[in-house]
């Protein structure tokens, strides 16, 4: 079965991903999402297959009793729900009446349970290998979502699709992912997999199918440790990320002594050393992501519209070269803190005195306020004026990230707010017009005028964070990424 | 004028937190919140005087032409909003018609602008110095919020009072804290002031006062340096810092040299050397923390909500002693990455195992989630048996602190949502009840049922956090506060 990074086996992916024929065995209302998820994706209901022994329909569509009453003799997709003791007796039965392309385990508490259940993953790898043309996912894990296959495990990940990429070793991390990150800051996926246990496909696999699939440019990993019954799954996965291509944001769960101890009754799986993941680091393209979905969710927010902004213009992407910050406040003592966190995190803040000062002060003498980095300029930020020492300094120090501190107005609809809302639009296109990076700062608080703002926002294409040091963050990894792609270029 | 901790001084101060007689000079329809403050805070209106040579009327209340039109002979608070020039001329003209009690100098542009600035500050403190009986707050500050003082320079701060007093070198972060955190968690507040560049009243003294305020239980400053008209301020404020019976969140702006570069154009202030600030923190009760609004309002919330507990039973608060936690999931992934944070942050996370998971198997035996901690039981959450595992949980490791992960639920009316939410109201008073912290983690992302979930756990009196992370480093800061409270007793 070690069919990595070949062409074939990269086609054969395509039937997980975009599967013509799905059974569900055994279909049970209890598991109605999954069946809902089939039909809200606009999946051909016809070639969806419910085997259910107890219940004649599940959400409006007919159950079959055994798999010899089914129209197909080859299923692209079956998902596998039966208690552990039935994994392997079940799966003989199926084998022996229909041909099976790729098998989703549903099933939890093999190996991450018990030694029973580490006993019977290792009888269902026997049995898998044995039979050429058929692999599986999990056991333990959510499955398939890929909006263009018209497959997803819930009914309520969107429809649209989108550029990402996600590999996760926990079901719940990637449902969250998906629909924290899409209700936030509206991100689109490619295609995502819940992958569990590893008995069968491995991580790098799917790595490798993303890096040669056209419709991923970013992808998203979480990751626990390797199957114990796959020993060279180590080596195999370094070998895929020294090839990857594109952005992979990968985040490690387990890294602590005590989160070991955790990973083992959650996946089985078997962890690595940290400082074998310091060298992995450094010797790939990969970004490291601390554990915590939150700053996934940010980081990877930030690559899709980075990327996405280059791909519109079909240009390749121009990642910042450069650390260097101007702030342009709402007002005053933020600016204090936002300066501290900045320089704390190793981001450059020019200083604007001498000739360059009075550059700015040409266009507007500020008594009150400043116009020294951070630019505080609470009087005039509906002016002309604004805009073009905005604009200014920018030129002026050759600044690769500019961060913008807004609030909520009571009422958009304000002559003051429109004007000081095209200038939001003017300083951002004049930003991202000269390839830098324009982050809008919007602290995050209950209230429908904020709800109101935001939404507009993200409508109108800025990249908003709740917080000063989220958006410093997100960019040193998009930094990052631009410094390690110049160094692979120059090498 | 250094009457710090005299009790004269501290009963004088009331004055300014709650003034029986108000004028404002010169009052335009420009600050018209200030006036607005006061309408809404239920003042006194026979007591507010509008001082102004152009307008007649602002938000209804009628304007006087001069000083002396007005009935009173003498002032609690008048606030000065006068051009930077004519402050000394005015405050002339004022104090040969009328005796003032309270200044709040709103006027911004002097010591944090320029050379000219910082004369007319230096001759500002010699005028005040010379008049006995007028004290004065800024210039360059938004200036009191007082609700039991109906005082507010904004009308949108809570009418409610608390037992939080605030005290802030910047108006914004000042404003933005009253605002935020009361939308976000209901924070109410005794006393608080925006003080700015502190050319006459300093920062210690407001602490002394608020040190003996019976209506202060739990004081916040944001710092950014001292006076350079003020050379001993720097041993004023360390030698009340020592005296201090309350907690004190303080947080400082300008740690870094960049910062600090930025902190003279906003109040142009001094700022002392960290090292000198390490010290202060090991040598005083005050807690540390770092350069973040959300920081300051999220320790501050657990802060508020933990000593109101304790004050609710008449008891003294009792802090917590150790760092054992005990972590309740929703479900799986979030598990692994919780233990990784919460003992990468220095906590500990007993392990169940052996007799203590026996205990805990007798009452249910998970073989699908986990019993070990993080408890993972995400089949049984509405039952009898969920509560009994995780009391005996709390008793046999005798837990200091209990996160348990939640999510926002489609339909709160649900009979199994009911069932569960009856639990964690179970499992909270049973975790208060033995003096623990209890902290529920409710990931923010937008969406209506969350925000109906949110509302209805905050009102439910529940401590609810937006991430692990941010729950477990607020922990950490009540934990050190309990641990410095401990060798005070002992020493």
């Amino acid at each position: 079965m070690d069919n990595t990074n070949s062409e074939e086996h990269n086609q054969s992916l395509n039937y997980l991903f975009k599967p013509k024929t799905v059974a569900i065995y055994e279909a049970k209302s209890k598991i109605y999402y999954f069946i809902e998820g089939f039909i809200r994706q606009g999946f051909d209901l016809d070639n969806l297959f419910l085997i259910s022994s107890s219940e004649d329909e599940i959400s409006g569509i007919k159950c079959f009793k055994s798999f010899d009453e089914i129209p197909e003799k080859s299923i692209d997709l079956l998902i596998l729900s039966v208690r552990r003791e039935l994994l392997i007796p079940s799966l003989e039965d199926i084998f022996s009446e229909i041909h099976v392309k790729f098998i989703h385990i549903f099933t939890a508490g093999t190996g991450e349970a018990d030694e029973v259940g580490m006993k019977i993953e290792s009888e269902l790898k026997q049995l898998l290998d044995s039979k050429q043309n058929t692999r599986a996912i999990g056991p333990n894990c959510m499955g398939i979502y890929s909006p263009k296959g018209k497959v997803a495990y819930y009914p309520s990940f969107p429809i649209e699709s989108g550029n990402i990429g996600l590999i996760f070793q926990s079901g719940d991390l990637h449902s969250r992912f998906i629909k924290f990150s899409n209700n936030k800051y509206n991100l689109h996926f490619s295609k995502g997999i819940s992958i569990g246990n590893c008995v069968d496909i491995q991580i790098q696999e799917i790595l490798d199918y993303f890096n040669n699939d056209e419709e991923t440019d970013l992808i998203c990993v979480y990751f626990e440790g390797f199957s114990p019954l796959h020993p060279k799954a180590g080596i195999n996965l370094f070998n895929v990320l020294k090839t990857m291509n594109k952005p992979v944001l990968f985040m490690r769960g387990g890294k602590t002594e005590r989160g070991k101890i955790a990973v083992i009754s959650h996946t089985g799986s078997i962890v690595t050393q940290n400082k074998i993941w310091d060298a992995i680091y450094k010797q790939t393209m990969i970004i490291e992501v601390p554990p915590s979905l939150e700053s996934l969710i940010n980081y990877t927010y930030l690559f899709y519209k980075y990327i996405n902004r280059f791909k519109k213009l079909k240009q390749e992407t121009n990642y910042p070269k450069g650390k260097k910050v101007l702030v342009i406040l709402w007002s005053g003592g933020f600016g204090i803190l936002a300066t501290d966190i900045l320089t704390n995190l190793g981001l450059e803040m020019p200083y604007f005195e001498g000739e360059s000062l009075r550059k700015l002060e040409k266009i507007y003498l500020a008594r009150i306020g400043s116009l020294k980095n951070p630019i505080d300029l609470p009087w005039i930020s509906n002016t002309e004026e604004y805009y073009l020492v905005c604009k200014t300094a920018i030129d002026e120090k050759d600044i690769d990230l500019v961060v913008v501190e807004t609030d909520a107005w009571n009422d958009i609809e304000n002559e003051r707010f429109k004007s000081y809302y095209k200038n939001l639009i003017k300083i951002k296109n004049y930003t991202e017009s000269n390839n830098k990076v324009f982050i809008l700062i919007l602290h995050e608080y209950p209230g429908r005028n904020r709800e109101i703002f935001y939404e507009k926002l993200i409508n109108d294409d800025f990249i908003v964070f709740p917080s000063v040091k989220i958006a410093a963050k997100a960019f040193l990894k998009l930094y990052e990424y631009g410094t390690k792609l110049n160094k692979k270029i120059n090498s």
